[in-house]
């Protein structure tokens, strides 16, 4: 049946530029019935209906969440745990939750705690397709087309669950691969969250010198890409460290010994040392940007995904 | 007269990127009537000749300088020395050398002593231009076209000297500014060689770790920019890592404190300060950026400069 929509009623909790731009791809593809929005500000959902994003401003959550198909939770990841707290009553059997956040083992474990059974019907996801620009405004219907979509589904997760949720983020145009929430968490603690604070760090740092206009008047193209994610969402962020505390703290520990073994290299001059590890970067650097180049990269998710599946 | 060519012979020691790309500069601008290359390899000189980069090849430095207008010094920083203990018993009066190097203290300690009196001849430049790339191949004629350049005369320096060097890199149509040579090792150790070592370090702290390639396949766009910069050439940096040793020592120093006020934040679950610190990057860095855009950045550039030569 082409005119039927995959999903009647789906909810947005935070409409932002994830919120939006999931609600925008869906509509796109024909497979939202109607896309009801919930946010902090009525402002901010104004905007939302005035843009189209979203058909209405809902208002009494738990009656929205009863006659929904389709829930996602795009707020901050220190927002997820009271409205998972106030939908828990009103999940049906048929409902399927998602989210985007860019942590996982935190939200599972507020799912966990406030959904009890119902957790089964919560199939967590992190779309990949960071932007600096956040917002409604920033949302866009291929915002996730083309992009990494890491599933982390639960063992309470049923099959038919996982295929809906999978279903919706297809129908955005995400390369979808899975991971269990902890090794998620790991990964991306690593090649995402330690970037940003790094960048966020040299920033800050830069910014509280007295002459701080002088250091910036010289920064070139180097210092542009590498500090252009330190112009991320502060909130989002800061939740993003809180949420994933340890994996982080154990991601700068490791950082911070490898700055200090450069630190000597450069203090006692040992230029050979110097020049393998730079070396090494470079090589490992090229490498990944050619496998980028050359699209192998859904191959690789794939063997991954297996590879984390099967331990 | 329109056909005659500011520098009649130019000598260019390393004719990688930086050092082809300023022959080529000249030669398109018509101001050099012949550019003799010198280097490490016959086999990558050759090449500069057949790409027609370089008019000859040089045999006898000392000779070739005896009668040259223009020396430019761009190989990596650690093999200068050696080419100016060569080449002090040659230089004519009328001579002006420059160079390329991102650092300048330890290249000025140099000139000092091979050069003796004549280190009045050398008017020391770091041109804005970093590439990935290397190499002759990688040169062209408009690398340095709308490009920071920075001149770091020397006390001893007359003024024409200065002003034919300066003539040298404006044909090149770099944007030039000048400060002192220790002014602007201090500015670019924290703007440009530590965000190099912290992108080299992020890169090797992957690369060797067992499950790298996982890692490496979820890394997606804010990883791309900020480790674009770790795929820079290692030799040259570890040049730069030794000739700018306590400047970026120290600033290693501070970032380090930085990331360690990080983590207590993270440790102790701060979410206040964390958001502050993320706010005040972020802000500086879109300030930044609009900075850029709006093209002040050579009003700014003289405004730092009137400053620093004032120091």
């Amino acid at each position: 049946m082409s005119g039927s929509p995959e999903f009647g009623r789906v909810v947005v909790f935070g409409v932002g530029l994830i919120g939006g731009s999931f609600a925008l791809a869906l509509k796109a593809a024909g497979q939202a019935g109607e896309i009801v929005g919930f946010g902090r500000t009525l402002a901010a959902l104004k905007r939302a209906a005035d843009l189209g994003v979203i058909d209405r401003i809902g208002v009494n959550a738990g009656q929205e969440v009863a006659d929904a198909d389709l829930v996602l939770l795009a707020t901050p990841v220190g927002g997820v745990s009271a409205i998972l707290a106030r939908i828990a009553p009103y999940l049906s059997d048929d409902i399927v939750i998602t989210d985007g956040g860019s942590t996982k083992g935190d939200i599972v474990a507020a799912a966990r705690e406030h959904l009890g059974e119902n957790v089964a019907r919560f199939v967590p996801a992190h779309p990949i397709a960071g932007a600096e620009n956040s917002g409604v405004t920033a949302a866009r219907a291929d915002l996730f087309r083309g992009k990494r979509l890491v599933l982390t589904p639960l063992p309470e997760n049923p099959a038919l669950a996982v295929e809906k949720v999978r279903s919706a983020w297809a129908w955005c145009g995400a390369d979808i691969c899975e991971l269990t929430p902890d090794r998620h968490d790991r990964v991306f603690a690593a090649v995402s969250h330690l970037p940003h604070l790094l960048a966020f760090a040299l920033v800050s740092e830069l910014a509280e010198r007295e002459n701080s206009d002088e250091f910036f008047g010289f920064a070139a193209s180097g210092f542009r890409d590498f500090t252009r994610i330190a112009a991320s969402h502060p909130e989002m962020w800061r939740d993003v460290c809180l949420s994933n505390r340890d994996a982080i703290a154990d991601e700068l520990d490791r950082y911070a010994a490898r700055l200090s073994k450069l630190r000597s290299a450069i203090e006692r001059g040992d230029g050979a040392a110097l020049e393998t590890l730079f070396g090494v970067a470079r090589a490992a650097r090229r490498g990944w940007a050619g496998n980028q180049e050359s699209g192998d990269r859904g191959q690789e998710t794939e063997k991954y995904a297996a590879r984390s599946a099967g331990k």
